[in-house]
């Protein structure tokens, strides 16, 4: 990624973990380095922010996503306000849902309340070792989680606003599966007029043309194809008995739910290729 | 299951498997047995009826959900017209979202359109050699399916309709997930009225208590705590901001929804405790 | 299981767990029951043995497997001593390896040194919130693990030579699965005469005739028909070039390999039927 | 890959499927490329290698691994022999456990027989829509799988006489795991001498220093720190109760046992860098 560009470092702050060496939360915070990625615990970053030392600071955690000082990180929708030297990177299941939901929220075309059922792999749920997350308690097992609403519901209202102006309540149920890596939103929303399965799809084929990480297709997305990498598969149709939108969207939570678009948002701001470390594609099968 | 009740015969009947030994279709529809127990491909079984030998016909294919002399067979909302000889067993899909939905559409509690997302272990599509089937496949894999309406929606408004006098409308997806049973329903629908999270439980509990087959609980049912059994975990919460209820039903696609459901209606046509041959519970892990 | 024996009861002693509600390892140990299931960590049981209270002691854990006041509970290998007032329940990894060999061993028909490889579900390491055993870090994966030797070879060893007669050194080889229950294991030996696939069969098959729990077959064992069980599935083959028996033997850790093998062995110190409460069978698919 | 050199084609020829297009096995064959992948049926290639237009022929599949005019790609010990205009690609078995064997039967350290389990994901068998190799068949199961001996036995043997000059005798058992790709091997050998755990592990840190595919570790590999790469992970052990070698190599079934090493071998037969195309690193979690 960084070949013929020595004067850009790294950093990756979080507890315990990237800090690595014996090195304090301070120590990277404060370091002279070209970017810092955090990843610290709800509230932390905010503590440091006047100390930080890095020109770029991406907050792969929630802390800054409504924070006018910061820039929304959903690359696809924010590339004008690029470069810039803080990006709050959105949420795993955010960026799944908004992918597939703006281009149709910005055209009009749906009304709320939009239901979104979403799953995502046990990496998700982060490294700690708690005993629910445990293989032998995931193992075939398939569930909803979480209170309502999922903290995740204001940052899709707030992204549905702010990218689409658009007005629409979220319902949002996210689910556990037993699965490493992958995340899944299927949504279905209130259709304000006419249409049918193609026009769904050139909805979205339009809006994502020549987009290096987003595929449209007719064939509804899976999460094993895009694991390991930073793409989104999207998908739409038309449920006509109801009059609703149903659209899918596919990512990996870690990727482009997660560190992926951190570094997409970083490449875009210090000038590199936009794909730069990011060309890996799904291992099939 | 039948020690004790020598004359009880039962039969399956499948194109191939079930029928065994040479017997031919013919020879099964005609045996002189006490339950035909039929998952034989649509369309077939009706060439058959005139010639059934069987007193008790539990079809557990689809063919005859809708037809006026059949019993639909969700047990828990048609005791009252057991025992019958023709039952119609209800499809997997269709049970999970009846039962969690039935008792709000039936107290007026809920309008439409109800969203629904359904997660189906591998085994729900059978057992074809399917390569899409293969566990390389769908190891680590999860997605949607199938076309827009899928056939289970007409089953799902008609059991509102005809067991809680409901006129809703189903927008219905449904999903493979990378296990090998187990059928996961999560649906949403807008409150008509006021209604929390402990009066949405309440209304659960009141109908189910003393079901034999059915727990309500106030923890997101998962799919691995009812599989291998006959029985349904249900919840349910309200999503305030969204003015809609939430609500999720776990079973084993091929427990209550298919074969054990086939057996409970057996039981009760013949004159058998309810819970005969299905008091196995769930392995954990 | 304990219908009709009133008088029966059971406890189980497990650090933390088992004595819930508040009860002391001290108030289970003491009291007056007529079985006390064991599975405390190692060492913990010894201490407490002057008080138990019950008149039936079966240790699942490993503290007393060599103790010659306790019967090493491989059932079908010491039927005759029982009843008796204390039993060492076996190892998972021993008892599915013991149950293959046995046969062999006692009919002088291998050699040594014997190469077992054994494969666990994630189950066997308990339900320990371990990071290495969180679905994220299992899914898709499989690896060796543990010290050489494992603890249970030496309790391999002694079994053979208990058992059999037999003075075979063992070298075993454990590996995590990531499946939640259900342990293989597959042994070489060198044979020490003629012996062709028939007659290897024939050997389990004559020592096993008539058990409730142990099925020999040609075809390889595999663990998920036994999951969920107290059964062992086993089967044998000569490899002709190397002049080695192969043999590979399937249980469910948790059942024959551990609680359904010291309910199994309850039920012939009480009087009751050996399979009481051990009945199920395995779920399919 | 090939940017750079765009002389150089490709053509993989399979039998319905990598032909594609209405092409003929006969059309592939002919073709003038540069390099021909076959992973024809068994025999299937044979026919046709008069008619070959390719310069270099890269046989993926099984039927000249024994061919003194093909050499057999095992590229860590065959360097020497390339570049070469055919190249008989190792089975993926063979791979695993010739890498971790060989620097031990080379330097004389053990005797046979060697025995050797195998665990390989479900890809390893194809992609036949095999009832058996269903999810729902698979999905927490694990078992050993074909006859005795399996036909990468006298593979196995004649590599460790070709390239290690050693007459060891292999017994070999396959098993099936419930994962889509990763293979693991532990083998058992008898020690002719003196040799303990660091010692073991010197003997593959010395032969593999520098090799950019191949790492020895102290920890067991696993194969999901393969998956999706050309690496291999090996590692070994003394079992000085049984004064045994105990070894464990893992790799991914498509890349080092398949594709990837079809790639480094044509990359070294075609002056290109070995790496080239290569250089992926496994996904985690």
């Amino acid at each position: 990624l960084l070949e013929g560009h020595p004067s850009i470092t790294l950093e990756l702050a979080s507890q315990g973990r990237g800090a690595g060496g014996g090195a304090s939360i301070e120590d990277v915070v404060r370091a002279e380095v070209d970017v810092l990625f955090s990843c610290l615990p709800s509230g932390l970053l905010g503590n440091h922010l006047p100390e930080i030392g890095a020109g770029l600071v991406i907050d792969v955690a929630g802390d800054h996503r409504s924070s006018p000082e910061w820039v929304y990180g959903l690359t696809e929708f924010v590339r004008s306000d690029l470069p810039v030297a803080r990006v709050a990177n959105p949420g795993c299941y955010p960026t799944a849902a908004l992918l597939v939901l703006l281009p149709f929220a910005a055209a009009g075309l749906i009304a709320g309340p939009v239901t979104i059922d979403g799953l995502s792999g046990a990496s998700g749920a982060g490294r700690s070792a708690d005993e629910t997350l445990l293989l032998a308690a995931l193992h075939g097992n398939a569930r909803a989680y979480g209170p309502n609403p999922h903290r995740h519901v204001a940052e899709m209202e707030r992204g549905l606003a702010d990218l689409a102006s658009a007005d629409l309540t979220v319902s949002f149920t996210p689910h556990l599966l037993p699965i490493a890596r992958g995340l899944l939103v299927t949504a279905h929303a209130p259709l304000t007029g006419e249409l049918d399965d193609a026009g769904a799809l050139a909805v979205l084929h339009d809006r994502y043309r020549g987009e290096p990480f987003v595929r449209v297709a007719e064939s509804w997305p899976e999460t094993k194809a895009v694991a390991g990498t930073n793409n989104a598969h999207l998908s739409a149709r038309i449920d006509a008995r109801a009059n609703m939108l149903v659209c899918s969207s596919a990512i990996d939570n870690l990727g482009k739910g997660a560190a992926g678009q951190a570094v997409q948002n970083a490449n875009l701001c210090l000038g590199l290729e936009e794909t730069a470390g990011l060309e890996a594609i799904a291992v099939w099968p």
